[in-house]
């Protein structure tokens, strides 16, 4: 099982790079691992906010496998315990699953269709944290979640 | 009204540093900021977790003035919607309390003594972060409330 980390936005920004490089490079001791980045859709005056996530969505829709299981990060989305996406992580691996994506939405977050298309949406937080933030955060519990499977010190130091 | 960031443990890892910094420079804009970094209790093979934190709580409460406003941060806490963080902010400049005290527990978290003195307990997430990045995490929502007071772009960007 692969796990991508899907965004849609600009590049990591310096204040977050280093820390999403960390956590990245260490999820790779346990999961092959990728980020990919889709540049968010061109700002034109005439487009509602609705119109730029649904050219956005349609971009990501083009690019899903469908076998490809799609957690959507969304403040709309249900609540994990760390240890809730240890098991969901878990669970696709022993379905042998290809892909296992996580999705974090543009400047104004993800479509409906990409929502109904998902797998799962997730919420990080009741709190509002920036896209980029938001990044660091999942490559960290991504990290966290692999420690937690086998069961290593790093979720309780 | 004097916002502190107290923090048991070691100086800001260079991952989160640049964040860091950068928002604390930015909420300087609208409140006096100031970080403080409590050293963690030394580790004794004989001392329990529990000891460790009472060891700590006994330096912080001897820290704290009477008329200071503490949030603990803490998993068992209540989780704020960063509108509400807002306003409890505005409440306490209102009441002109003098110090508002943001406190980020050492390894073990924070001891009941402390959680028993706190004005509040905050939960940011069902999720467990690491120290250093909940003080990235808190300096960024800190930031973000004074914009949500001032009503500025920020929030919704």
């Amino acid at each position: 099982m692969k796990v991508y980390l899907w965004s849609v936005g600009k590049a990591h920004e310096s204040y977050v790079k280093e820390g999403i490089e960390e956590f990245t490079k260490r999820i790779s001791h346990y999961f092959p691992v990728e980020w990919r980045i889709f540049p968010a859709a061109k700002q034109k005056s005439s487009f509602s906010e609705n119109e730029t996530k649904k050219i956005e969505a349609s971009v990501l829709l083009n690019a899903l496998q469908n076998d490809d299981i799609l957690i959507a990060l969304d403040e709309k989305g249900k609540q994990w315990h760390s240890e809730e996406l240890s098991n969901f992580i878990q669970k696709c691996a022993n379905q042998s699953s290809q892909n296992i994506i996580f999705l974090i939405g543009g400047a104004y977050g993800l479509h409906e269709t990409i929502i109904k298309r998902a797998n799962f949406t997730w919420s990080l937080s009741k709190l509002v944290f920036p896209h980029q933030l938001v990044r660091l955060i999942l490559a960290e519990q991504i990290y966290r979640a692999c420690t937690i499977l086998r069961n290593e010190k790093y979720h309780h130091s």
